[in-house]
């Protein structure tokens, strides 16, 4: 990460993230498939936390409030502001990574929807709440790792969420 | 939009649509800068719609009601339910195309927020409003294109915004 910043994503190769972070090539390689997984390998663990949290969430509940328990689940996982900010900073600067970016994102909202489905939430319903959910955790992301924020994640979210309510209730 | 239709995406040349529609090569790629964009070029079109239609609504307005305006004109520009259907066949076929489509409904997001930021909505609830704005376009758009739908896509947008508003409610 500290390469791609002072170097740029793209003018850093794998061999350079080795030698710096200790690796050899063959040990990199073992744990990421190619440069651009030190950035998105996350994903599938941010993923499987939202999925878990969905199904475990109480009893019966409004779609919207098990949304928010997984949410928060993520915003307690999410605690390196500046590793965040970093990596924001990386993809930032380059077209083809924010495109990774957005496509991880819709990932991540469909596998919500797919969870509220599975707690037997009616179809459309599963789909607009998840793209709801997906929109202010983007939202509360942005926020978090401006300069001068101080909150953690999880109170953020929670804002963001109170925000889009009173929005809709107009 | 038929040859990709009839043969794939991948599979069908500019030689192919050109011939098809009796247009020379050089005649299409004065329309279109590749064979991408046969499906993506009204996007822009789009988009101008949907700012026009924010900066043009009427007075003080609560921002969700600005942005139901201006999906109230999507909607009715949108009106040929079969062409439509065919793309999104095509479309979902295909990941380039398929992250393309995700770009371009980012970019659609990006722009209805900034347009509501000039009319002087706050930062964040612009952001929120406008993504919660395009993922009940995408909701109504998906039941328009079913195939026992008749509703025309206005009427499904303006249902799917009274089910955001239900689902934040709760």
């Amino acid at each position: 990460m500290e390469l791609y910043i002072e170097r740029g994503y793209d003018n850093t190769t794998v061999a350079e993230i080795a030698n710096r972070t200790g690796l050899t090539e063959r040990t990199f390689f073992r744990h990421f498939a190619d440069k651009r997984e030190v950035l998105f390998g996350g994903a599938g663990a941010l993923q499987e936390l939202l999925v878990n949290a969905v199904a475990a969430a109480p009893g019966p509940a409004a779609p919207i409030d098990v949304v928010a328990v997984a949410l928060d689940a993520i915003g307690s996982m999410l605690d390196d502001r500046e590793y965040s900010r970093q990596r924001q900073t990386v993809i930032a600067a380059n077209a083809e990574l924010r495109e990774r970016e957005l496509i991880k994102l819709a990932s991540l909202a469909a596998a919500l929807a797919d969870a509220l489905r599975a707690r037997g939430v009616e179809d459309s319903t599963a789909t607009l709440t998840a793209e709801a959910g997906i929109a202010v955790f983007r939202v509360a992301f942005q926020r978090w790792i401006n300069e001068n924020e101080t909150r953690d994640l999880a109170a953020i979210i929670r804002t963001s969420l109170e925000e889009l309510k009173a929005i809709t209730r107009a």
